[in-house]
């Protein structure tokens, strides 16, 4: 039996940990947790956040377990334990199957993450792979709705062009979320999985301020950097699945954490807050500002 | 865009509650917890554990929770909080949609638990559901490996037939478990999801001892109970999905619970464990006993 054997191979992979009761094969695993919780949930299909044939099983588990991991970074959180769900293709081999559980183990064992629980399938569709991450606030967390009038807006990384590799490989921003809880004041924070556009106008949104920013203050990557300008930072604002972070800081916070040599990765202040209108505004040559229709990659 | 007007849908039908300090649509959702947390997660894929045609998505969205509350309450915990995945074929209409959505917002609201989050996509492929449960012990958990030669075997309802219906729209014994957590001591429990036979045996295997049970008690479902008694105790031990609880209980709780006027449901005294090689082992007419190979339904 391919899944009796499949969940016996990923059960002779324990990750110990003393705040882990019951692990995987009883009915539900027992943990210890610390009163509260952060909980995400995230899905990953087939011929929509991946290609199994061409990014290879490995890489499609380490971004199934990696887009939550970005998710709970982005409130200010530290991952601690993952259930993981896996709806393989009947044609899938066990060899495959092994190099997809291989992907999401690594990047678990990586940022201390504890796999406790799944449920294994195979049916005659394609790969969906599901993951949901719970993790502990490091101090206060990080709404969305969080930013005020006067806050700056700071990225993490570079944007733009992910689709060449970086949605497989990106290192979710745990580290850089736990520099910043234990240091600074963050009033608001979101990852980009849309797009720079879409998350930075939800935010904007749901904190009910408008967002506006200067296009070239935004870090490009490198697979875009020599565009035309407007081509790249309409990459950089409607590609998508970046899974950089965008935070929303008072004034002085900003000026510390930008450049700081300890910050884990780049930080950049790309533009502020302001009352008015939610909404996206961009900087214009000549000093002027104009409306910016959010915007990125939808899967249709 | 579909996935954003069904989540504002979803988003609109909110369930208050105190220990939920933020809800779907941040990043991750944020809970007050318990201390220690029972997590599970179950997958159903259309044509594997439902038929989405022949059994409307309502029931398969209550399904989809029920199999999650049922492993919840095979640990002697009470549910409290969800999160749901749904990959919905693209050619769902957004009626459809919402069936399924109110299959598990509705069964949730009847055990009191509150989704707190999930994650919605669109593909080429068939209906794929997820759900992941958490909640709190009600006084010791019951691990699968609990159980102790000399413990009797008590199931709850009843057993066989379940694809006639009964897997899409039985009860989860939650209220069981909160009676007899909150009035009894047992040893071990778990729910018959793969079938009684092989979930019994597992339930043997990891704690180590026998299952010796008696064929003529065993509770059959009314769809069966008119067969052959040989046929029927073949669907009873093999069909699965009945989603009742087997427990592992010392022999005077067995004694009070069978029968109790207060139980939430029938319970069944079937046979009982015993030192001796794990396996499992049926009474035969004449007093023997031979042993009984596990077996089910396969999703194959």
């Amino acid at each position: 039996m391919f899944e009796d054997e499949f969940v016996a191979w990923i059960c002779s992979h324990p990750h110990p940990n003393e705040r882990v009761r019951i692990g995987p094969g009883d009915d539900a695993a027992l943990v210890q947790t610390r009163g509260l919780q952060l909980v995400t949930t995230d899905t990953l299909c087939d011929q929509v956040h991946f290609d199994l044939v061409r990014d290879g099983a490995g890489r499609v588990g380490r971004k199934a377990l990696a887009v939550s991991l970005s998710d709970i970074a982005a409130m200010g959180g530290q991952p601690e334990f993952a259930v993981v769900q896996m709806v393989l293709p009947r044609s899938m081999s066990m060899g495959t199957a092994r190099q997809l559980a291989r992907g999401i183990f690594s990047l678990a064992e990586q940022h201390g993450v504890v796999i406790v629980g799944g449920d294994t399938n195979r049916w005659d569709g394609g790969l969906v792979i599901g993951t949901t991450v719970t993790g502990s606030p490091i101090g206060d967390v990080w709404p969305l709705g969080g930013a005020t009038a006067g806050d700056r807006i700071v990225v993490s990384g570079a944007f733009g062009g992910s689709l060449a590799g970086h949605h497989l490989d990106f290192d979710p921003r745990c580290g850089l979320a736990r520099w910043l809880a234990e240091n600074f004041r963050i009033h608001a924070a979101t990852d980009v999985s849309d797009s720079l556009s879409i998350d930075l106008a939800n935010m904007a949104q749901a904190s009910r301020v408008a967002a506006e920013f200067d296009p070239r203050r935004i870090p490009l990557r490198p697979v875009i950097e020599k565009l035309p300008f407007d081509a790249a930072i309409e990459h950089a604002l409607t590609d998508g699945e970046d899974f950089e972070l965008i935070l929303a800081v008072p004034p002085d916070v900003a000026g510390e954490i930008c450049g700081h040599p300890d910050s884990p990765c780049p930080l950049t202040d790309i533009g502020f807050f302001r009352e008015g209108e939610s909404g996206l505004f961009q900087r214009v040559e000549g000093g002027g500002v104009v409306p910016v229709r959010a915007s990125g990659y939808v899967h249709v």
